[in-house]
């Protein structure tokens, strides 16, 4: 990793403290190269990794750092046969041949851990009572942190799978009986087999997306 | 970046093709070291700098390649003063004073471009007409960008400050004239001055967020 400037940080010749910038090796792992699949290499994953996953995803950003992401990871023949039915026609083998499928859920109970998160201001109190805003903030940062989840992963060498296409009240109900966990997205880990890929998807260019006012 | 196996990747012994992992530059680039930053150090961000955070940030995972986010990179200090009256008290300064905000929107027109993002299917047929579904899809996936977008600003050197306490209604007549694009979160963009961080706050434990079945 250089640990020269960052593009854009000139200040005229002065010195000025600047973070490093990731690697290219780094930058192919996490995005350029990095793919969603769905046909996985042999191999099993252990609880040492996925605690790894976890445990980089949780220091992401979050709101009044409020954390709402909670992950079941489906392992076992029988967990994943109690997901089996929600999947569309589509997700089945591939979720059911991946060594584990997290569902990538958010609590809607989120806010009642803040006056630890947050012990700076009475933050419970923004929330309790008010379902538009827990919804709203439990959805947006729940998925932020579904996406340090997936970088997560790959920083560690896992591939991805992530799926929208599920039946959400049905793994709610097999998953999640208190009714105050919501899921969000499912995502595939494993091994990619990456002679099975297709070709990558054009994306949107900077003038299509972006701004600069 | 070691090429070791990583770690659970274990098959009793045959040699199995599987990704690197990110160093421990990386890992504390991206997670372990960086933080939320309000105060920031002088410097510009220049035009080619946000392209590479977008161009990095756009090859990121969403459902059906759908890439809902849209950003506008408020720099100009007239762009500034139109975005100041929607920012909630706390988070005026902090966002006056950094060189860049972004704003991280969602197109809720996002599968018009789907013929082209997609082609493998009709998917623009499973959107028009389904608002509910339309918003769903955007906020989930434009969100899951917005986090690509934050670790993709850290990878090539700055600090970030995402805030959602402004009035997005305001935010939305003042640069989303055409009522399609929805502002979702603000993130400012700068070299944040670590000495004026604040302790970092605790994050749940795996066990407490995290299940495997």
């Amino acid at each position: 990793m250089p640990s020269r400037p960052a593009p854009g940080a000139g200040d005229g010749g002065k010195e000025t403290p600047v973070n490093k910038i990731l690697s290219d090796e780094g930058l192919d792992l996490l995005f350029r190269q990095a793919r969603t699949h769905s046909h996985w290499l042999e191999g099993e994953i252990v609880d040492v990794l996925l605690e790894a996953i976890y445990d980089l995803a949780k220091m992401g950003p979050t709101s009044a750092n409020c954390s709402p992401m909670r992950v079941v990871f489906v392992r076992s023949p029988e967990a994943k046969e109690r997901l089996r039915p929600a999947l569309d026609a589509g997700n089945v083998d591939k979720t059911m041949t991946a060594p584990v499928t997290a569902i990538v859920a958010y609590d809607t109970g989120f806010y009642e851990h803040l006056p630890r998160l947050f012990p700076h201001a009475d933050a419970r109190a923004w929330f309790a009572g008010n379902e538009a805003l827990i919804q709203e903030t439990a959805m947006r940062n729940g998925t932020l942190q579904g996406a340090y989840f997936i970088i997560a992963a790959r920083a560690l060498g896992l591939d991805c799978g992530p799926m929208s296409g599920f039946d959400k009240e049905a793994v709610d109900r097999a998953f999640f009986r208190d009714r105050r966990v919501k899921s969000n997205f499912l995502c595939n880990l494993a091994h990619g087999d990456a002679d099975k890929l297709p070709p990558r998807g054009p994306r949107l260019d900077f003038a299509e997306a972006c701004q600069v006012v």
